[in-house]
Protein backbone atom coordinates (compact mmCIF):
# COMPACT_ATOMS: atom_id res chain seq x y z
CA UNK A 1 0.00 0.00 0.00
CA UNK A 2 1.22 3.45 -1.00
CA UNK A 3 0.94 5.69 2.24
CA UNK A 4 1.78 8.98 -0.15
CA UNK A 5 -1.22 7.71 -2.14
CA UNK A 6 -4.00 8.05 1.07
CA UNK A 7 -5.04 12.34 0.38
CA UNK A 8 -6.09 11.31 -2.88
CA UNK A 9 -8.42 8.34 -1.94
CA UNK A 10 -9.53 9.90 1.61
CA UNK A 11 -11.69 7.19 3.58
CA UNK A 12 -14.86 9.00 2.51
CA UNK A 13 -14.45 9.40 -0.96
CA UNK A 14 -17.25 7.99 -3.12
CA UNK A 15 -17.00 4.44 -4.53
CA UNK A 16 -16.66 6.12 -8.03
CA UNK A 17 -13.81 8.30 -7.05
CA UNK A 18 -12.34 5.52 -5.27
CA UNK A 19 -12.70 3.00 -8.84
CA UNK A 20 -11.59 5.85 -11.01
CA UNK A 21 -8.12 6.32 -8.64
CA UNK A 22 -7.59 2.57 -8.93
CA UNK A 23 -8.33 2.39 -13.12
CA UNK A 24 -5.77 5.70 -13.10
CA UNK A 25 -3.15 3.28 -11.14
CA UNK A 26 -2.80 5.97 -8.08
CA UNK A 27 -4.12 2.93 -5.84
CA UNK A 28 -2.71 -0.06 -6.32
CA UNK A 29 -3.36 -1.77 -2.64
CA UNK A 30 -5.51 -2.93 -0.45
CA UNK A 31 -9.21 -1.43 -0.26
CA UNK A 32 -10.05 -1.80 3.40
CA UNK A 33 -11.52 1.23 4.71
CA UNK A 34 -12.04 3.02 1.04
CA UNK A 35 -14.83 4.26 0.18
CA UNK A 36 -16.27 3.84 3.53
CA UNK A 37 -19.71 2.11 4.12
CA UNK A 38 -19.60 0.58 0.28
CA UNK A 39 -19.68 -3.18 -0.81
CA UNK A 40 -16.79 -4.64 -1.88
CA UNK A 41 -16.15 -8.16 -3.64
CA UNK A 42 -13.92 -11.37 -4.38
CA UNK A 43 -13.67 -11.37 -8.43
CA UNK A 44 -13.49 -14.63 -10.27
CA UNK A 45 -13.12 -14.11 -13.92
CA UNK A 46 -13.19 -17.95 -15.80
CA UNK A 47 -13.42 -18.86 -19.38
CA UNK A 48 -17.27 -19.43 -20.40
CA UNK A 49 -16.24 -23.26 -20.79
CA UNK A 50 -16.00 -23.03 -17.09
CA UNK A 51 -18.31 -20.51 -15.88
CA UNK A 52 -21.61 -22.31 -15.97
CA UNK A 53 -19.69 -25.14 -13.54
CA UNK A 54 -18.63 -22.45 -11.75
CA UNK A 55 -22.06 -21.15 -11.45
CA UNK A 56 -23.88 -23.66 -10.13
CA UNK A 57 -21.26 -24.36 -7.46
CA UNK A 58 -21.94 -20.63 -6.34
CA UNK A 59 -25.82 -21.82 -6.25
CA UNK A 60 -24.93 -24.80 -4.46
CA UNK A 61 -22.60 -23.02 -1.49
CA UNK A 62 -24.26 -19.49 -1.18
CA UNK A 63 -22.84 -19.49 2.62
CA UNK A 64 -18.94 -19.11 1.36
CA UNK A 65 -19.90 -17.95 -2.19
CA UNK A 66 -22.98 -15.19 -1.88
CA UNK A 67 -23.20 -14.13 -5.57
CA UNK A 68 -23.17 -9.81 -5.76
CA UNK A 69 -22.99 -10.42 -9.55
CA UNK A 70 -22.63 -12.61 -12.72
CA UNK A 71 -21.34 -10.82 -16.01
CA UNK A 72 -22.42 -11.19 -19.89
CA UNK A 73 -19.88 -13.06 -21.13
CA UNK A 74 -17.10 -11.17 -22.40
CA UNK A 75 -18.82 -8.02 -21.01
CA UNK A 76 -16.42 -6.37 -18.46
CA UNK A 77 -18.82 -3.78 -17.49
CA UNK A 78 -20.98 -4.86 -14.45
CA UNK A 79 -23.79 -2.23 -14.37
CA UNK A 80 -25.28 -4.23 -11.41
CA UNK A 81 -22.55 -3.39 -9.25
CA UNK A 82 -22.58 0.78 -10.09
CA UNK A 83 -21.55 3.55 -12.70
CA UNK A 84 -19.18 1.98 -15.35
CA UNK A 85 -18.30 -0.55 -12.98
CA UNK A 86 -15.28 -1.99 -15.40
CA UNK A 87 -14.02 -5.40 -14.14
CA UNK A 88 -10.92 -4.80 -16.93
CA UNK A 89 -9.53 -2.01 -15.09
CA UNK A 90 -10.94 -1.39 -11.85
CA UNK A 91 -9.45 -3.66 -9.04
CA UNK A 92 -6.25 -2.55 -7.69
CA UNK A 93 -3.93 -5.72 -8.46
CA UNK A 94 -5.23 -8.61 -10.56
CA UNK A 95 -3.65 -12.20 -10.34
CA UNK A 96 -3.89 -14.19 -13.42
CA UNK A 97 -3.95 -18.02 -12.94
CA UNK A 98 -3.20 -20.48 -15.86
CA UNK A 99 -3.72 -24.18 -15.01
CA UNK A 100 -3.80 -23.42 -11.71
CA UNK A 101 -0.48 -21.79 -11.39
CA UNK A 102 -0.20 -18.28 -10.81
CA UNK A 103 1.62 -16.59 -13.73
CA UNK A 104 1.08 -12.88 -13.17
CA UNK A 105 -0.15 -9.87 -11.04
CA UNK A 106 -0.84 -6.75 -12.71
CA UNK A 107 -3.23 -3.62 -12.09
CA UNK A 108 -4.86 -4.13 -15.35
CA UNK A 109 -6.75 -6.95 -17.51
CA UNK A 110 -7.70 -5.52 -20.38
CA UNK A 111 -5.08 -6.64 -23.03
CA UNK A 112 -6.06 -10.31 -21.31
CA UNK A 113 -10.06 -9.63 -21.74
CA UNK A 114 -11.20 -12.07 -24.16
CA UNK A 115 -14.78 -12.69 -25.81
CA UNK A 116 -15.61 -15.75 -23.77
CA UNK A 117 -14.70 -14.62 -20.19
CA UNK A 118 -17.43 -14.43 -17.39
CA UNK A 119 -16.74 -11.80 -14.71
CA UNK A 120 -18.02 -13.24 -11.11
CA UNK A 121 -18.26 -11.07 -7.86
CA UNK A 122 -18.79 -12.23 -4.64
CA UNK A 123 -19.58 -10.39 -1.16
CA UNK A 124 -17.23 -10.42 1.07
CA UNK A 125 -17.02 -9.95 5.15
CA UNK A 126 -16.09 -6.61 5.16
CA UNK A 127 -20.00 -5.46 4.67
CA UNK A 128 -20.74 -7.55 7.62
CA UNK A 129 -17.93 -6.70 9.96
CA UNK A 130 -19.35 -2.85 9.10
CA UNK A 131 -22.52 -3.75 10.76
CA UNK A 132 -20.48 -6.00 13.41
CA UNK A 133 -18.24 -2.72 14.77
CA UNK A 134 -21.55 -0.54 14.14
CA UNK A 135 -23.91 -2.85 16.58
CA UNK A 136 -20.73 -1.86 18.95
CA UNK A 137 -18.85 -5.32 18.53
CA UNK A 138 -15.55 -5.11 18.88
CA UNK A 139 -13.38 -7.25 16.18
CA UNK A 140 -10.09 -8.08 17.53
CA UNK A 141 -8.30 -8.39 13.88
CA UNK A 142 -9.26 -5.04 13.25
CA UNK A 143 -7.90 -3.51 16.46
CA UNK A 144 -4.44 -5.24 16.29
CA UNK A 145 -4.19 -4.25 12.26
CA UNK A 146 -4.18 -8.01 11.17
CA UNK A 147 -5.90 -10.04 8.41
CA UNK A 148 -8.47 -11.91 9.86
CA UNK A 149 -7.45 -15.66 10.56
CA UNK A 150 -9.21 -18.27 8.07
CA UNK A 151 -9.08 -21.98 8.20
CA UNK A 152 -9.47 -25.04 5.79
CA UNK A 153 -12.19 -27.50 6.93
CA UNK A 154 -13.61 -30.61 7.03
CA UNK A 155 -16.99 -29.27 5.88
CA UNK A 156 -17.49 -30.18 2.08
CA UNK A 157 -18.56 -27.88 -0.76
CA UNK A 158 -21.20 -29.19 -2.39
CA UNK A 159 -19.29 -29.80 -6.07
CA UNK A 160 -20.41 -28.91 -9.41
CA UNK A 161 -18.25 -30.30 -12.60
CA UNK A 162 -14.51 -29.71 -11.84
CA UNK A 163 -15.17 -27.49 -8.72
CA UNK A 164 -14.96 -28.96 -5.21
CA UNK A 165 -12.82 -29.27 -2.10
CA UNK A 166 -13.68 -27.76 1.85
CA UNK A 167 -14.92 -25.20 3.21
CA UNK A 168 -12.86 -22.33 4.17
CA UNK A 169 -13.54 -20.55 7.32
CA UNK A 170 -13.28 -17.02 8.83
CA UNK A 171 -12.54 -16.73 12.77
CA UNK A 172 -13.72 -14.07 14.81
CA UNK A 173 -13.06 -14.77 18.95
CA UNK A 174 -15.85 -12.48 20.84
CA UNK A 175 -17.75 -13.63 24.42
CA UNK A 176 -20.91 -14.92 24.68
CA UNK A 177 -22.95 -12.63 24.74
CA UNK A 178 -21.30 -10.99 21.84
CA UNK A 179 -21.16 -14.20 19.83
CA UNK A 180 -25.36 -14.32 20.15
CA UNK A 181 -25.34 -10.15 19.19
CA UNK A 182 -23.30 -11.17 15.86
CA UNK A 183 -25.15 -14.23 15.00
CA UNK A 184 -28.37 -11.79 14.79
CA UNK A 185 -26.46 -9.01 13.25
CA UNK A 186 -24.47 -11.27 10.54
CA UNK A 187 -27.69 -13.10 9.65
CA UNK A 188 -29.72 -10.12 8.63
CA UNK A 189 -26.83 -10.20 5.53
CA UNK A 190 -26.98 -13.49 3.35
CA UNK A 191 -25.09 -11.90 0.24
CA UNK A 192 -21.84 -11.36 2.03
CA UNK A 193 -21.83 -14.98 3.79
CA UNK A 194 -24.45 -14.51 6.68
CA UNK A 195 -24.97 -15.92 9.77
CA UNK A 196 -21.75 -18.12 10.97
CA UNK A 197 -21.68 -21.75 10.10
CA UNK A 198 -20.06 -23.04 13.83
CA UNK A 199 -19.45 -21.96 16.75
CA UNK A 200 -16.84 -23.13 19.75
CA UNK A 201 -14.73 -26.40 19.56
CA UNK A 202 -12.57 -25.98 16.25
CA UNK A 203 -12.06 -29.76 16.25
CA UNK A 204 -15.76 -30.56 15.74
CA UNK A 205 -15.25 -28.72 11.81
CA UNK A 206 -11.33 -29.82 11.69
CA UNK A 207 -9.65 -27.30 12.62
CA UNK A 208 -6.43 -28.72 14.83
CA UNK A 209 -4.65 -25.62 16.23
CA UNK A 210 -6.22 -21.80 16.15
CA UNK A 211 -3.18 -20.44 16.38
CA UNK A 212 -2.08 -22.10 12.45
CA UNK A 213 -4.34 -20.17 10.28
CA UNK A 214 -4.48 -21.91 6.67
CA UNK A 215 -4.62 -17.84 5.44
CA UNK A 216 -4.12 -14.50 7.43
CA UNK A 217 -3.21 -14.08 10.77
CA UNK A 218 -3.47 -15.62 13.90
CA UNK A 219 -4.73 -14.08 17.11
CA UNK A 220 -5.65 -15.27 20.59
CA UNK A 221 -8.79 -16.11 21.91
CA UNK A 222 -9.55 -15.42 25.35
CA UNK A 223 -10.71 -18.17 27.92
CA UNK A 224 -13.79 -16.09 28.42
CA UNK A 225 -14.51 -15.94 24.41
CA UNK A 226 -15.73 -18.47 21.60
CA UNK A 227 -14.54 -19.00 18.39
CA UNK A 228 -16.96 -18.07 16.25
CA UNK A 229 -16.56 -19.65 12.40
CA UNK A 230 -18.26 -17.55 9.01
CA UNK A 231 -18.32 -18.98 5.76
CA UNK A 232 -15.00 -17.40 3.89
CA UNK A 233 -14.84 -15.61 0.52
CA UNK A 234 -11.50 -17.61 0.09
CA UNK A 235 -13.60 -21.14 -0.24
CA UNK A 236 -14.21 -21.03 -4.33
CA UNK A 237 -10.52 -19.29 -4.81
CA UNK A 238 -9.44 -23.19 -2.87
CA UNK A 239 -12.25 -24.77 -5.32
CA UNK A 240 -10.56 -23.04 -8.61
CA UNK A 241 -7.03 -24.04 -7.55
CA UNK A 242 -7.97 -27.82 -7.63
CA UNK A 243 -9.86 -27.27 -10.73
CA UNK A 244 -6.83 -26.03 -12.56
CA UNK A 245 -8.76 -23.72 -15.23
CA UNK A 246 -6.81 -23.33 -18.17
CA UNK A 247 -7.29 -19.38 -17.28
CA UNK A 248 -8.18 -17.68 -13.96
CA UNK A 249 -8.14 -14.04 -13.01
CA UNK A 250 -8.24 -13.08 -9.52
CA UNK A 251 -8.67 -10.16 -7.52
CA UNK A 252 -5.19 -10.46 -5.27
CA UNK A 253 -6.07 -10.89 -1.87
CA UNK A 254 -7.26 -7.71 -0.20
CA UNK A 255 -7.72 -5.74 -3.01
CA UNK A 256 -10.81 -5.85 -4.27
CA UNK A 257 -13.68 -4.71 -6.61
CA UNK A 258 -15.23 -1.12 -4.87
CA UNK A 259 -18.79 -1.19 -5.77
CA UNK A 260 -22.22 1.40 -5.68
CA UNK A 261 -23.59 -0.86 -3.32
CA UNK A 262 -24.03 0.27 0.52
CA UNK A 263 -23.50 -2.20 3.24
CA UNK A 264 -27.00 -1.33 4.56
CA UNK A 265 -28.57 -1.88 1.65
CA UNK A 266 -27.67 -5.54 1.93
CA UNK A 267 -29.24 -5.77 4.73
CA UNK A 268 -32.25 -8.58 4.51
CA UNK A 269 -34.77 -6.82 7.29
CA UNK B 1 -52.37 -34.20 35.49
CA UNK B 2 -55.75 -36.18 35.24
CA UNK B 3 -54.91 -38.64 32.37
CA UNK B 4 -58.71 -39.94 32.59
CA UNK B 5 -59.49 -36.35 31.32
CA UNK B 6 -57.78 -36.21 28.18
CA UNK B 7 -60.53 -36.56 26.01
CA UNK B 8 -62.29 -33.74 27.42
CA UNK B 9 -59.59 -31.37 26.23
CA UNK B 10 -57.76 -32.71 23.30
CA UNK B 11 -54.49 -31.23 22.76
CA UNK B 12 -56.09 -29.81 19.39
CA UNK B 13 -58.92 -27.93 21.22
CA UNK B 14 -59.28 -24.66 20.85
CA UNK B 15 -57.66 -21.57 23.38
CA UNK B 16 -61.57 -20.89 24.52
CA UNK B 17 -62.37 -24.64 25.00
CA UNK B 18 -59.21 -25.27 26.93
CA UNK B 19 -60.12 -22.22 29.41
CA UNK B 20 -63.60 -23.22 29.99
CA UNK B 21 -62.31 -26.83 31.03
CA UNK B 22 -59.83 -25.51 33.54
CA UNK B 23 -62.63 -23.07 34.59
CA UNK B 24 -64.85 -26.02 35.24
CA UNK B 25 -62.19 -27.91 36.90
CA UNK B 26 -62.26 -30.92 34.66
CA UNK B 27 -58.23 -30.08 34.10
CA UNK B 28 -56.28 -29.62 36.78
CA UNK B 29 -52.61 -30.18 36.15
CA UNK B 30 -50.03 -29.12 33.25
CA UNK B 31 -50.95 -26.89 30.40
CA UNK B 32 -48.34 -27.96 28.10
CA UNK B 33 -49.60 -29.64 24.75
CA UNK B 34 -53.47 -28.10 25.63
CA UNK B 35 -54.47 -25.97 22.97
CA UNK B 36 -51.83 -26.54 20.19
CA UNK B 37 -49.94 -23.55 19.17
CA UNK B 38 -51.14 -20.92 21.39
CA UNK B 39 -49.46 -18.71 23.51
CA UNK B 40 -49.30 -19.60 27.17
CA UNK B 41 -48.06 -17.32 29.97
CA UNK B 42 -46.47 -16.93 33.34
CA UNK B 43 -48.83 -15.24 36.12
CA UNK B 44 -48.18 -12.48 38.96
CA UNK B 45 -50.67 -11.11 40.98
CA UNK B 46 -49.80 -8.46 43.07
CA UNK B 47 -51.63 -5.91 45.23
CA UNK B 48 -51.21 -2.24 43.42
CA UNK B 49 -49.00 -1.30 46.59
CA UNK B 50 -46.09 -2.65 44.78
CA UNK B 51 -47.22 -3.88 41.60
CA UNK B 52 -45.71 -0.40 40.12
CA UNK B 53 -42.67 -1.65 41.70
CA UNK B 54 -43.01 -4.62 39.77
CA UNK B 55 -44.06 -3.08 36.27
CA UNK B 56 -40.77 -1.04 36.59
CA UNK B 57 -38.67 -4.55 37.26
CA UNK B 58 -40.64 -5.85 34.12
CA UNK B 59 -39.87 -3.18 32.10
CA UNK B 60 -36.09 -2.81 33.43
CA UNK B 61 -35.50 -6.93 32.52
CA UNK B 62 -37.58 -7.81 29.64
CA UNK B 63 -35.50 -10.58 28.71
CA UNK B 64 -36.42 -12.61 31.69
CA UNK B 65 -39.87 -10.94 32.43
CA UNK B 66 -41.11 -10.13 28.66
CA UNK B 67 -44.81 -8.81 29.74
CA UNK B 68 -47.72 -9.66 27.36
CA UNK B 69 -50.39 -7.90 29.55
CA UNK B 70 -50.54 -5.83 32.62
CA UNK B 71 -54.65 -5.64 34.16
CA UNK B 72 -56.38 -3.11 35.56
CA UNK B 73 -56.02 -2.56 39.52
CA UNK B 74 -59.10 -4.85 40.66
CA UNK B 75 -60.17 -6.36 36.60
CA UNK B 76 -60.00 -10.04 36.90
CA UNK B 77 -60.34 -9.85 32.92
CA UNK B 78 -57.63 -9.74 30.60
CA UNK B 79 -59.32 -8.81 27.00
CA UNK B 80 -55.97 -8.15 25.69
CA UNK B 81 -55.07 -12.09 25.66
CA UNK B 82 -58.94 -13.34 24.57
CA UNK B 83 -62.31 -13.85 24.98
CA UNK B 84 -63.61 -13.87 28.60
CA UNK B 85 -60.13 -14.26 30.06
CA UNK B 86 -60.45 -14.71 33.99
CA UNK B 87 -57.58 -14.28 35.58
CA UNK B 88 -58.98 -15.59 38.69
CA UNK B 89 -60.80 -19.24 37.52
CA UNK B 90 -58.44 -19.56 34.26
CA UNK B 91 -55.55 -20.97 35.81
CA UNK B 92 -55.62 -25.07 36.28
CA UNK B 93 -53.58 -24.60 39.63
CA UNK B 94 -52.82 -21.14 41.87
CA UNK B 95 -50.19 -20.56 44.18
CA UNK B 96 -50.80 -18.31 47.08
CA UNK B 97 -47.72 -16.66 48.85
CA UNK B 98 -48.16 -14.85 51.85
CA UNK B 99 -44.76 -13.16 53.40
CA UNK B 100 -43.17 -14.32 50.92
CA UNK B 101 -44.54 -18.01 52.31
CA UNK B 102 -46.59 -20.41 49.96
CA UNK B 103 -49.47 -20.85 52.16
CA UNK B 104 -52.05 -22.73 49.76
CA UNK B 105 -52.31 -23.84 46.08
CA UNK B 106 -56.05 -23.63 44.87
CA UNK B 107 -57.59 -23.84 41.20
CA UNK B 108 -59.74 -20.79 42.00
CA UNK B 109 -58.59 -17.41 43.47
CA UNK B 110 -61.87 -15.77 43.73
CA UNK B 111 -62.59 -15.86 47.14
CA UNK B 112 -59.31 -14.39 47.53
CA UNK B 113 -59.40 -11.52 44.79
CA UNK B 114 -59.33 -7.73 45.54
CA UNK B 115 -60.07 -4.24 44.32
CA UNK B 116 -56.15 -3.27 44.71
CA UNK B 117 -55.23 -6.81 42.81
CA UNK B 118 -53.31 -5.95 39.63
CA UNK B 119 -52.48 -9.00 37.20
CA UNK B 120 -49.41 -9.50 34.92
CA UNK B 121 -48.58 -12.21 32.19
CA UNK B 122 -45.10 -13.14 31.13
CA UNK B 123 -44.29 -14.73 27.87
CA UNK B 124 -43.05 -18.34 28.74
CA UNK B 125 -40.28 -20.96 26.48
CA UNK B 126 -43.33 -23.10 25.12
CA UNK B 127 -43.82 -20.31 22.64
CA UNK B 128 -40.43 -20.08 21.31
CA UNK B 129 -39.89 -23.97 21.78
CA UNK B 130 -42.73 -24.42 19.39
CA UNK B 131 -40.63 -22.58 17.17
CA UNK B 132 -37.11 -24.35 17.32
CA UNK B 133 -39.19 -27.68 17.21
CA UNK B 134 -40.73 -26.57 13.60
CA UNK B 135 -37.52 -25.39 12.73
CA UNK B 136 -36.34 -28.78 12.87
CA UNK B 137 -34.13 -28.32 16.11
CA UNK B 138 -34.48 -31.00 18.52
CA UNK B 139 -35.02 -30.43 22.51
CA UNK B 140 -33.14 -32.99 24.53
CA UNK B 141 -35.67 -32.31 27.43
CA UNK B 142 -38.93 -32.85 24.80
CA UNK B 143 -37.85 -35.98 23.51
CA UNK B 144 -36.87 -37.17 27.20
CA UNK B 145 -40.60 -36.01 28.61
CA UNK B 146 -38.41 -33.79 31.34
CA UNK B 147 -38.48 -30.41 32.95
CA UNK B 148 -36.50 -27.81 30.86
CA UNK B 149 -33.34 -27.68 33.14
CA UNK B 150 -33.38 -24.28 35.02
CA UNK B 151 -30.33 -22.42 37.43
CA UNK B 152 -29.23 -19.50 39.06
CA UNK B 153 -26.84 -17.35 37.58
CA UNK B 154 -24.46 -14.45 38.13
CA UNK B 155 -25.76 -12.02 36.05
CA UNK B 156 -28.05 -9.58 38.69
CA UNK B 157 -31.03 -7.63 37.38
CA UNK B 158 -31.41 -4.46 37.31
CA UNK B 159 -33.33 -4.11 40.27
CA UNK B 160 -36.54 -1.66 41.71
CA UNK B 161 -38.71 -1.05 44.48
CA UNK B 162 -37.95 -4.40 46.28
CA UNK B 163 -37.61 -6.74 43.24
CA UNK B 164 -34.03 -7.74 42.55
CA UNK B 165 -32.00 -10.73 42.22
CA UNK B 166 -30.15 -12.97 39.85
CA UNK B 167 -31.43 -14.14 36.53
CA UNK B 168 -32.87 -17.44 36.31
CA UNK B 169 -31.82 -19.17 32.73
CA UNK B 170 -33.05 -22.26 30.91
CA UNK B 171 -30.72 -24.25 29.48
CA UNK B 172 -30.95 -26.79 25.81
CA UNK B 173 -28.05 -28.75 24.51
CA UNK B 174 -27.41 -27.96 21.23
CA UNK B 175 -25.05 -28.74 18.23
CA UNK B 176 -23.15 -25.75 17.11
CA UNK B 177 -24.74 -25.55 14.10
CA UNK B 178 -28.68 -26.37 15.42
CA UNK B 179 -27.61 -23.64 18.50
CA UNK B 180 -26.64 -20.87 15.55
CA UNK B 181 -30.08 -21.70 13.79
CA UNK B 182 -31.86 -21.45 17.24
CA UNK B 183 -30.53 -18.15 18.30
CA UNK B 184 -32.14 -17.06 15.14
CA UNK B 185 -34.78 -18.36 15.49
CA UNK B 186 -35.67 -17.11 19.37
CA UNK B 187 -34.45 -13.71 18.36
CA UNK B 188 -38.12 -13.29 16.10
CA UNK B 189 -39.41 -13.76 20.02
CA UNK B 190 -38.59 -11.06 22.05
CA UNK B 191 -42.07 -11.36 24.09
CA UNK B 192 -41.54 -15.20 25.26
CA UNK B 193 -37.50 -14.25 26.22
CA UNK B 194 -36.29 -13.87 22.88
CA UNK B 195 -32.19 -14.28 22.11
CA UNK B 196 -30.21 -16.58 24.56
CA UNK B 197 -28.36 -14.59 27.00
CA UNK B 198 -25.21 -16.60 27.21
CA UNK B 199 -23.74 -19.87 24.99
CA UNK B 200 -20.77 -22.17 26.27
CA UNK B 201 -18.98 -22.01 29.41
CA UNK B 202 -21.48 -22.10 32.13
CA UNK B 203 -18.87 -20.59 34.87
CA UNK B 204 -18.98 -17.75 33.34
CA UNK B 205 -22.62 -16.61 34.36
CA UNK B 206 -21.75 -18.29 38.33
CA UNK B 207 -23.43 -22.32 37.06
CA UNK B 208 -20.93 -24.13 39.05
CA UNK B 209 -22.29 -27.88 37.58
CA UNK B 210 -24.63 -28.46 34.32
CA UNK B 211 -25.73 -31.77 36.28
CA UNK B 212 -27.11 -29.87 39.29
CA UNK B 213 -30.19 -27.76 37.89
CA UNK B 214 -31.39 -25.19 40.61
CA UNK B 215 -35.06 -26.22 39.08
CA UNK B 216 -36.25 -28.95 36.78
CA UNK B 217 -34.81 -31.62 35.67
CA UNK B 218 -30.65 -32.04 34.74
CA UNK B 219 -30.02 -33.62 30.78
CA UNK B 220 -26.99 -34.58 29.37
CA UNK B 221 -24.57 -32.31 27.64
CA UNK B 222 -22.85 -34.24 24.90
CA UNK B 223 -19.02 -33.74 23.76
CA UNK B 224 -20.23 -32.18 20.06
CA UNK B 225 -23.19 -29.81 22.13
CA UNK B 226 -22.91 -26.67 23.39
CA UNK B 227 -25.02 -25.63 26.30
CA UNK B 228 -27.12 -22.54 24.87
CA UNK B 229 -29.14 -20.58 27.84
CA UNK B 230 -32.35 -18.33 27.70
CA UNK B 231 -33.43 -16.05 30.32
CA UNK B 232 -36.27 -17.82 32.40
CA UNK B 233 -39.73 -16.74 33.70
CA UNK B 234 -38.71 -17.99 36.54
CA UNK B 235 -36.90 -14.89 37.34
CA UNK B 236 -39.97 -13.18 38.61
CA UNK B 237 -40.12 -15.48 40.87
CA UNK B 238 -37.17 -15.94 42.70
CA UNK B 239 -37.75 -11.65 42.67
CA UNK B 240 -41.22 -11.88 44.34
CA UNK B 241 -39.66 -14.65 47.17
CA UNK B 242 -37.17 -12.07 47.75
CA UNK B 243 -39.46 -8.76 48.26
CA UNK B 244 -42.00 -10.88 50.39
CA UNK B 245 -45.71 -8.84 49.60
CA UNK B 246 -47.85 -9.11 51.67
CA UNK B 247 -49.82 -11.23 49.41
CA UNK B 248 -48.69 -12.81 45.98
CA UNK B 249 -50.53 -14.75 43.53
CA UNK B 250 -48.87 -17.02 40.71
CA UNK B 251 -49.43 -20.05 38.49
CA UNK B 252 -48.25 -23.16 39.95
CA UNK B 253 -45.01 -24.46 37.76
CA UNK B 254 -46.40 -25.77 34.53
CA UNK B 255 -50.10 -24.45 35.13
CA UNK B 256 -49.96 -21.91 32.83
CA UNK B 257 -52.56 -19.28 31.54
CA UNK B 258 -53.73 -20.59 28.07
CA UNK B 259 -54.22 -17.16 25.96
CA UNK B 260 -56.52 -16.66 22.73
CA UNK B 261 -52.53 -15.52 20.73
CA UNK B 262 -50.90 -17.51 18.13
CA UNK B 263 -47.46 -18.12 19.05
CA UNK B 264 -47.16 -17.43 15.22
CA UNK B 265 -48.60 -14.04 15.81
CA UNK B 266 -45.31 -13.10 18.25
CA UNK B 267 -42.99 -13.43 15.58
CA UNK B 268 -40.97 -10.07 15.14
CA UNK B 269 -40.64 -10.49 11.50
Amino acid sequence: MNDTLVPSVPPNASALAARLAIRRGDWVGHTSGLADGHVQGNVVILPKALADDFLRFCQRNPKPCPLLAVGEPGQPLLPALGVDVNICTDVPNYRVWRDGELVQETGDITSLWRDDLVSFVIGCSFSFEQALMEAGLPLRHVDQGRNVAMYRTSIPTVPAGPFAGPMVVSMRPMKPAAAIRAIQVTSRFPDVHGAPVHIGDPRLIGIADLSRPDYGDAVDVLPDELPVFWACGVTPQAAIRQARPELCITHAPGAMLITDLLNHQLASF
